[in-house]
């Protein structure tokens, strides 16, 4: 095989960054990461993601790939035969895509955030909507071990960054997921028990400073 | 091959909706369509997208499948031999993925639509924002006949049901797409005169009268 050159352009407390993180540390493949400075985005990333300028991007032998999780795609179907991520069968396929559609709409949204970065009705909203849609996906993973079933999967890897930030938001709404939805901080923590997912996503207290440090900048206090 | 069983949920002015219709008849499968009152939903629609109760839903041998995106793909994998949608080699699915992603959020999008349901400086960045988004899939479009080259390809099925809304935007917005992107518009005409576009797509006046219908009813007037 000819040498791969595999650069990653990244942001530490990003879940769609941590995506790409753990889909490249499933497959076990080498690369450069570069941390981004979002208040002051390098050439680099503007040159590989003009359109949207955000990260992640997968730089693979030259050529970019935007879009978490478009770039966790990719790793898998360039990378299939180490740790498939995605089941083979269409209607498997169809069912992790909406799945993994979901949590990029309803749990990575802008709206989600309110849950730490507003007050009120409108937080309460947040928190309501936010919890109901980890209901369902409490549902969905029913009593398998993973998403994927008894491997990390698609869905899995898309979803498990935002526990990193289940702390921050925990403690800036004022409820306990733990409570909410036992089994989904159940399947958190025995995804942490990967190497893979565990050091890709960075420590609940640091991500928890972060999001102070956010709402203080964006006047949110 | 065991019978096949195909229904289609769908209601006659939603792009998803066209979407999955050219989809099915770019692979000549035959289906059966079942038109959906989106203002009182049928149990099956209910029953088959219990998370979004949105349509499209593919019905497949009794398995349902939502999202259109999600439903283009599903018919480019179970039919993958006649006139395949999206390209082998992974980075050009990746971009094929990554342009369909934008119409979706760009295009298709809540956004948009103030076009034609906003005033004042609401519509009129709606309509800057548009067109912008227009000028770059006529960028990436640059002189190939489809987005998928020589032949009909995942962007072009996924983008083209906008054009029968065109008119409607025209109207409402007062400026003319043939005027703003001109190398577009020559696109969709002829992804029209393909019969798998042609009869998916509903008469451009009609969906106009649609629009103002719906003006009416939300009170956008």
């Amino acid at each position: 095989m000819e040498k791969e050159e595999v650069v990653l352009l990244d942001f530490w407390a990003s879940p769609f960054g941590m995506r790409a993180r753990i889909a490249l540390a499933v497959k076990g493949i080498n690369y450069e990461h570069k941390e981004e400075d979002l208040s002051n985005k390098s050439g680099l990333l503007l040159k590989t993601n003009p359109v949207l300028k955000q990260i992640p991007v997968l730089i693979h032998n030259g050529k970019p790939v935007c879009e978490s999780l478009i770039v966790v795609q990719y790793i898998d179907e360039v990378w299939p035969h180490r740790s498939p991520l995605l089941p083979l069968d269409p209607y498997q396929r169809a069912t992790a895509r909406f799945w993994a559609d979901f949590v990029e709409k309803k749990i990575c949204s802008l709206e989600s955030r309110k849950i730490w970065a507003a007050k009120g009705e409108e937080h309460e909203a947040a928190k309501k909507e936010f919890i109901e849609s980890l209901k369902l996906l409490e549902g969905e993973l029913g009593n398998k071990a993973y998403f994927g079933g008894e491997n990390l999967g698609y869905v899995d890897v898309v979803l498990v960054p935002m526990y990193s930030w289940f702390y921050a938001y925990e403690k800036c709404g004022n409820f306990s997921f733990e409570t909410e939805c036992p089994k989904l901080v159940a399947w958190a923590r025995r995804c942490l028990e990967q190497e893979s997912v565990s050091k890709s996503l960075p420590d609940q207290e640091k991500i928890y400073e972060y999001a102070l440090q956010l709402k203080k900048r964006f006047g949110f206090e």
